[in-house]
Parts: C-alpha cells; structure tokens; sequence
C-alpha cells in the first residue's frame, strides 16, 4: 500500500465537491485506490506517507474526442465551417502520415502535449496510415497514458491518398490490436473502430466496422450532428435512416459496442433518444463548436436525458489541449445557452463540468475518474501557490485553478497509479 | 531616432494585417513612430539598430474595460447573473477598498498583471474611494502604463459604505485629476468620469457627472444594456428615457465627451443608432459576457454600423486579463452569433479582431495600436520559438500565439516608446 497526503478534491456525483482537506489517499500496489481518509487509521500509521504539503491532488483528466495527426494545425486555419475545412486544411495534413518519419516527429509532441495537460487518458483520432498509427499507440505505451487508439476508416468523399477499403481498414485495425497484445501491454492502450463519420464510409466500410466491432468486442468512436451542411449531407447519403444516429445504428456502429460520439450539437429527438437508449457517450468539444462555427451543443438536456457525457479537446477543430480549458469552455457555452433559452437550460456548475472531465468521461475507460475506493489512481498534483495569496476556500481555488492555471502549475502526473516522468519529445 | 528589427506585424485597415518580415521601425525620441521600412534606406543605415531577432513585434494591446478591485475574485464566483452577481460577489469585495493598505496591496497585483499580459492601455473602474483610486493612479504613473482610471461613482442601489453624494464623487473626481497634474505627468494616466450604471447613480448624480465631463472635458466610461434583467430595470428606473442610452445621454454620458460603454449586448435599433451619431465605443468583453451568462453581442452588427469597438477583459466579470483570449473568444462568440444567424452575420476575422484588440480600441487614446508613422509605439516583442517548430508563415505564427501563447512569451514591452520594466508587486 502506498499512502499520499494532499487536499484532495474530486466529484463522487455531478452535484459537489467531495474535499478533503489535508487528507489521504491508500493506493495498492496494483494501482487501484483502496481508500481516501481524513486522518489516518491506526493501522495505516506505521507507513511512509509522500506528503504533497499544501498542494491539490485531483483526478486526472479525460480526453475524449482528439486527433492526433491535426497537431501541427492547433491554433491555426480555423476561418471555415467543418466541410470545407475538412478538404482544405485537415485532409492535406493528414495525408502527411504516409512518411512514419512525420508520423514519429509529430506525434511524440502530441503525446508529450496530453502528458503535459494533464490528460491521462484519451480517445485518439489516428490517420489511415497503420505504420504511423502504430508508432502513436507505441508512444502511447512508453509514456504510459492511458488511450484508445483509432486508425481511421475512410472509403469515400475523400482524396484518394486517404482511402483505405473496408478489408485494409478491418486488416489494419485487427493487426494493430494483435501488436498492442504482443507488447506485454495491460491494456492500457488499445484500439478503436473508427469511422471518420458518415459522409467519409460507404455503406460496405460501415457494414465491415460493424461486424469487426462485434466480433472483437471492440469499442466505436466517431462524429454525429457536428453543424447543419454535414447533417443535411448525411441525410442525403443515407436516405434510408431515420437520423444521422440511426445511420451508425443500423450498421451496428451506435451503442451495439460502448460508442463515444463527437460533438451532437444539433442532436434531439430521436437521435436524443436512441443515444439514451444504447448509452451512446456525447463527447462534448465546446472549443472546436466555437472555433468552426459549429453551435452550442444542449449538454443540459443530455444530463437530464441521462445520457454519458464527457469532454474532448477535439485538436485542431478545439485550439488547446489543456481540459481546464475545456472545463471552462462548456460551462461558459451552457450559460449562453442559458441565456438564449431565458433560463431554461440551467448551465452547468462547476462540479458538475470537473466531473464531465474526470469521473463522467473516465467511466468509459472503466473505474476511472474519481477518488472512490476501488477506481485507478490517475491523479494530477497541483502547485496553485501563485494564485492563492488570500484567503481562499479550496473549492475556490480549484476553481482558480480552472480558469486561470495551466500545465505549469501540474507538478506531478499519475496513471493507473504509476507517477509518470516527461516523455522524450 | 531609435531603430527596432523584428517582424512587425499590425492592422492599418481590419480587413487585412501590414506583415515586414525582418523590417525596421523607426522611433522618434518622443516615442513616436517615424516610419515602418522593409529594409533600411541609406540615410539610416549609420545608426544603431536593436534587432530582436526572428521574433515577432506587435502593438501593445489595450483593454477598455476592466475592474481594479476585483482582482481578487478573478477566477471565482461566477454562478450568479449579473444583478445578484454584484450585490453577492462584487459589492463586499470593493467596500475593502476603504483601507488603503488593502488597495497596495491588491491593486500591485492587479497593475503588474496589466504589465505581465502586455496591455499597455486601460480604462478602469476603481471604487468610491478617493485614496485607494489615488494610490491605484500612482501605481500605474509608476509602471510607465497610459490609463484612464474612474473614481466610481454610485449614490442608490447600492450598500451604505459604497455610496457617494454627487459632490463627493464630483470633488474626488476633480482631485484626483489634480494629483495627477501635480505628478508631472505626461497625461499617460488620466481621471475619467465613471457612474457605475444607471440603476447606481440618481438623477442628481447623474447631472452633476454630466456638468463635471462637460467643464473639465473628460472622457466617460460606464456600462450599457449587459443584461436582460438590467435593461428591464433600467426602463423602470428611467421611464422617461427611450432607452437605456438614453438614459445616459439625457444626462450629458453619452457621446458627448469621448465615451467607452461596455457590453451592449441587447443594443439595438435606436441605442445602437444613437451610439453610431455620437461616437460612443462599444466595448466588447466577451469572457465576461460568457462567465455572467449575459450573452452575445453582435459585433459584426457595430462595424457594420460603423460604431467604434474595442475589447475589455472586465475582469472579474471576465476570468482573464489576456487580451489574447479575448481577441479569441470575440471571434468564437461571432462564430456562434455566425451559427445561430445560419450565416447572417459574418464571423470576426484574426484581422478584425486583432484590430478592435490594438488600433480600434487604441483610438480612443489618441494615436494609439498602430505602428502607422505619427502613432505612439506602444509595442510588445513575442518570442514564439517554442510554437515554431514547423514552416509556418508570420501570420499562422501569429494566429498560434494569440490561441495558443500566453504572458510567458512576451519579452519586451514598450508604451509611448518606453521600455518598460517590470513593476514592483
């Protein structure tokens, strides 16, 4: 058993806060926490304790939603709405992971970015390319971060340097998951079926997907309901759904498998309740919404819906890694959509959106996400010093540490209860 | 004449940046800018030249609305609309501002902050007290940072330690500009005449400020049309007005001396008329507008109209002093204003918003966010090595760096030509 003592903060439920303050934290030796105390028991006393002082200590964050080839692009090229952005400054650099040298030089800073932010699990976005995408998922494992990897599926609407067949796309993601198994990997790192969206699959690539999702048990991930020209384009390539949900459900691509869907800024009705009914994950990416000029998605209704929810970065449509950031952003979106409704989608509070990042997020990667006994300890040590020179509650300056902190004030990183050093960039 | 080499970029025009990739700028020992050159003429070529290198040179930013005292509860607090926001939040924070230790002390931070996120220009609200306001006026004469700062001035509607009489707040007001004429000051720091708000500020109040801006030519700063629950008791408060600018202009607040009004969120029809005939600044903070569930202000609407705009981080409203984020959230909230309007109302440009950040809001400082010859240098010297790991062009290293950068990649700042150095804290 291992013991550490901070002011832990972390959400049980959306509704609040559960602080410790000064408090401790029991971790086995597998990594899974065995119990969280406000002062230790007698029978723990004997044991050395790492002692993080004044600090905070927080569960790691989740990043649902990312793609990992558009890094170079984070920050930049963000004055066109989804389609055309997609064809002009997305495909291009995409198409640069054919060369595995790229493919390495891009992604370590990718890597080492979600290691610096903080986010100690991910949802990634690969290319077609299976050399390069496997040089990610090994980078991955060195660093050891949690994440589900995607080489993505593309068979049409797209140039021709980025068009895999359904037999490469299910060959491809079938020998990437055999060369995780091989590596002694625990699992930490491992695929994902990955349909670019509709628009980017015939109907035989998504019929493939499906099938290989099924019969390995694999998990799904895509895009759904981004912005209104890719809704009404859906709706034309697929005139047989009765949604763009529908379209992934048909070919077992919605909820059949846990499923994480990006972005569902006009997602309602049916399509609301289809994601209700298969607990289909509404990964949530308010920066990207903005930045493209895609909407405000009802992450209110989704809550109340009780549908899972989580938080992606979305980089490049999303400009920064950092999920403080994020945080921010979706509760800064829901109050104006609070606004916009005159008050009748309450936005979201604190709690609830720092549970969105950690514990709601995390429960797609398992017990991930929380402080509570038996969850992996994926935790983030905070110095917010420079911030609190007055008397501040710790919820405050949590709250400080959202909206006015970055990855310099992470002191030290936890995944599945290992301390993780920087990795080689 | 001093000589500066970097790559200068800056917004003559909105619609498009000047770039001078490893030009020259040339500075007259007043501080003001002789002329920008791509390579140096003959005539200058004896002098001495500070060449920052491969690093980018920008205007210095100004921040047009921003609140002194509230510099503690930056980052907090912000789960209230605004009417309840402040007599929660806002009005116990400022009634401190009577000691005026405690003014030292925050109001250092809250100066070297304005230093650190390179706003060289401000226009701020203090509190109702003469010497904290006095003290907050000395630290910025001390920082070598130009600024307009407001004694409050607020006589209803508030609690009885933040109230004045109308000739309080018109003496205050007048020795405040006295103690900084006595300064010897080179009218860098100036007073501007600052009711609260309609919903603070009697009838008597209100004429007494209008007479002061009148007879002593000063500017005007307040807020305008924030919130819907503000507007509806504003109509209540002063029937008699047509509007809420109204309101102010009936007293001699609006347009009749230079004049900042933040927010404008609701402005329309004959508001943004009126501001249009007089030439009364919007002032658009839209993190603030985000954080108090305000709403969205249609920018592209002001330009249109040809009303002034420029940016206000209106801290603690707003959660940051970056004018960066700013210049990034008003084009992200234009983009949602662009989705909601299905395309009506075009989106900001990075041109468009650098320019409110730099040239337009610099406008009402005289000559002031350009590098054009005759204005002020007010500049900034960026470092964007760390974000330049790849080919991209100065514009894309500048679009990264407003997303992406942040306060530790400004390395030198000047305002008026100064230099400056780090304040005191």
């Amino acid at each position: 058993m291992k013991l550490y003592r901070a002011n832990l903060i972390f959400t049980p439920t959306k509704d609040a806060f559960r602080i410790l303050p000064h408090g401790y934290i029991a971790v086995r030796e597998d990594g899974i926490i065995d119990q969280v105390y406000e002062s230790l028991p007698q029978e723990l006393q004997s044991l050395p304790v790492t002692d993080y002082g004044d600090r905070l200590m927080i569960p790691g964050f989740c990043d649902l939603h990312v793609h990992a080839p558009q890094y170079r692009n984070m920050g930049i090229a963000m004055d066109l709405e989804l389609l055309p952005w997609l064809t002009t400054y997305t495909f291009p650099e995409e198409a640069k992971f054919a060369d595995v040298n790229y493919a390495d030089h891009i992604y370590r800073r990718f890597v080492h970015e979600l290691w610096m932010q903080g986010s100690m699990r991910s949802a990634v976005f690969g290319t077609i390319h299976p050399e390069g995408t496997r040089r990610l998922a090994d980078l991955f494992v060195q660093a050891g971060l949690g994440s589900r990897i995607g080489l993505v599926a593309m068979d049409r609407n797209a140039p021709d340097n980025l068009r895999n067949t359904p037999q490469q796309a299910v060959q491809d993601t079938l020998a990437l998951q055999q060369h995780l198994s091989q590596h002694g990997n625990d699992d930490l790192v491992q695929t994902i079926v990955t349909p670019r969206f509709i628009p980017s699959c015939t109907p035989q690539m998504l019929t493939a997907l499906g099938q290989l999702a099924k019969e390995q048990n694999l998990a799904v991930q895509s895009h759904l309901s981004e912005n209104r020209s890719e809704i009404e384009w859906v709706r034309e390539l697929e005139p047989e759904s009765s949604c763009y949900g529908d379209a992934y459900y048909r070919y077992g691509l919605f909820g059949q498998q846990p499923t994480l869907m990006a972005h569902c800024c006009y997602t309602e009705g049916e399509e609301l309740q289809m994601m209700k009914d298969h607990h289909v994950y509404v990964v949530h990416c308010p920066t990207s919404n903005c930045n493209i000029a895609s909407g405000m998605a009802p992450i209110r209704t989704f809550l109340d819906a009780g549908i899972p929810v989580g938080l992606g970065s979305d980089v490049a449509g999303g400009h920064n890694f950092s999920i403080l950031r994020i945080i921010q952003y979706a509760i800064q979106v829901s109050k104006l959509v609070y606004a916009q409704t005159h008050g009748e989608l309450q936005f979201l509070s604190l709690s609830e959106a720092f549970w969105l990042a950690t514990k709601s997020g995390g429960s797609f990667f398992g017990k991930v996400g929380s402080f509570e006994p038996g969850y992996e300890l994926d935790a983030l040590v905070i110095d917010d010093g420079y911030l609190n020179y007055d008397h501040y509650t710790l919820e405050q300056r949590l709250e400080r540490y959202i909206y006015l902190g970055d990855d310099r004030d992470i002191r030290w990183r936890f995944c599945r209860g290992t301390k993780l050093v920087e990795p080689v960039m």
